[in-house]
């Protein structure tokens, strides 16, 4: 027999028991749920933080992703903020906001998405504490924290001229999902459903944060608003530019080629300028020991008044351009 | 001129660096807005950390909160549950979704609400990240941090038979404000506006949280959701019973006897089960040297099945009711 049980009929605090239920603790929790605060270990005097959200309607369609979707993305998208600080996640805490209809089973697999991110992607980290409220339209809120384990946080601004410029992780499949999600192209969908799933649960490489950090990256971000804004970023912040080898950039190309394909696109344009697959965009000394997650990509070089544009797709300026959340594309 | 600038002609990036300008650094703060993360201070090597939600329709409406208004709220009332586990705050993210067509104004506003917020209540805290998106209703997420300075979170769960029942801050204020709004009768409102501020800006007692603790504070929790209710969350936690003297809540019932008689409410009433002036409850060993600042009000009782509540009001058993920020009261 189906749960007819929403959150409306449950309440704040009997929805929130059974849903807490579900989650792991994590091996940094040392008060969790269930007080005013949760109190977490750090392993030195500093934590990393960082904050963001997920609006249904502006971030995720419900018609695209389920309730243990979004737990999965919540947690992924936050934690690799933290590894791009060079930093080992340890704890969350998530605010959720559904209409008072919300079936109590959407709001368990949503506490399962957020238990199975964390396993699988930040092992030992855990969800420390939350909150759960009304309202009409579905509102995510993940705050995610750091521990930085003595070592000293990789920045934007570090990058040195010489460096190189590498990337741990994907390059334009979570925009390739996207695409073929708005596509309503449902045999490209099925048969390029693992693009599809990057973008409805991301799996960023969070270790990759840490080797970064130890092998000497100067600077480091994590890519979610696509490789030419995010590389643009890291230049102005370092007061750089950065040469992207277009020949290095094939292989990310070829990943996305069928798909592109299938739905008329361009591989090249989901690899510059897609967002979401929130891969890791580091700099590291030319002597360094790239980590072999990191595909070095490009160059460093010095910013020049003259150029339109501080990065360049071999020696040809491209737009900073990508995701804004509030003016799009 | 007025400035007709919104959040959709600014786009998310134009109008971060707008509000964030209107931010003062904090003394816990390493590395402030604009990296992947901020990287915080703590004094051990644990942090405490708590967040809390705010939606337009449900928490507030903006016919009566200005954006100042959300910016101080948000801030009181996440800060108030750090001083509960006997923390000094450091350190808060804060998310806010507004729609497009927001005035900049209203979100520079917004900020300078959070800064006087951290400055009035917990001096040295301070905002060190956030996010902006937009939205169709107001959303604000925040989350707050805490060092504890060597010292043991107080929990809800330590309260022992014999200790005294003490209250910090105020009680039934906000309620009273929340009712003369309600009560759309302006005579009043005007009359009793310094009620309707603590509804509005919450000032709870933030350093009393500490103080409590070094005193040996058993429990102690923030009262959001009324004295009623949040007395049987710790009498629950430590598996008691909680006795309020009558006679000892007077002074807090005279306090808010004008404006209940004005618009024909119960003083006693709010005092028992209005929410949201954020005083501190807490309890603490017969012997102990109360801090001034709280006052006794109650006993802690051994727990008694046949009783059919946790809490009494003298002899009487009475509903440990209050806020449930689903199905209202």
């Amino acid at each position: 027999m189906e749960n007819l049980e929403t959150l409306g009929s449950l309440g704040e605090n009997e929805a929130l028991k059974r849903t807490v239920s579900r989650l792991n603790r994590g091996d940094f929790e040392v008060v969790g749920s269930g007080d005013d605060a949760a109190v977490v270990l750090t392993t030195d005097d500093r934590f990393v933080v960082t904050t963001d959200t997920m609006i249904e309607g502006h971030d995720f369609s419900l018609k695209w992703s389920s309730f243990y979707d979004l737990g999965y993305k919540a947690i992924a998208t936050n934690v690799s903020d933290v590894a791009a600080m060079g930093a080992q996640p340890t704890s969350l805490v998530v605010a959720i906001a559904v209409p008072v209809t919300t079936k109590i089973q959407d709001l368990e697999a949503f506490a399962d998405g957020l238990r199975d991110a964390c396993e699988q992607l930040a092992p030992g980290a855990s969800v420390v504490g939350g909150d759960l409220a009304a309202s009409d339209k579905v509102f995510i809120s993940v705050t995610a924290h750091g521990a930085l384990q003595g070592r000293e946080p990789v920045l934007r601004s570090g990058a040195k001229v010489g460096d190189v410029v590498a990337v741990a992780g994907t390059l334009g499949r979570a925009a390739a999902g996207l695409a073929l999600l708005f596509s309503n192209n449902n045999d490209a969908i099925s048969a390029y459903d693992d693009f599809v799933s990057v973008q409805l649960r991301p799996h960023p490489p969070i270790g990759s944060g840490i080797a970064a950090s130890l092998a000497g990256a100067t600077s480091m971000l994590d890519i979610s608003d696509g490789l030419a804004k995010d590389a643009g970023r890291i230049a102005k912040a370092s007061d750089v530019a950065i040469r992207l080898n277009a020949r290095d950039l094939n292989g990310f190309e070829a990943m996305v080629e069928e798909p592109a394909r299938a739905i008329g696109a361009s591989a090249l344009d989901w690899v510059l300028f897609g967002g979401e697959d929130h891969g890791l965009l580091a700099t590291f000394p030319a002597e360094a020991r790239i980590p072999r997650e990191f595909k070095p990509i490009g160059v460093v070089l010095a910013a020049d008044e003259n150029q339109p544009s501080r990065v360049l797709l071999d020696d040809a300026p491209i737009a900073e351009k990508g995701w804004d959340s509030i003016l799009g594309n």
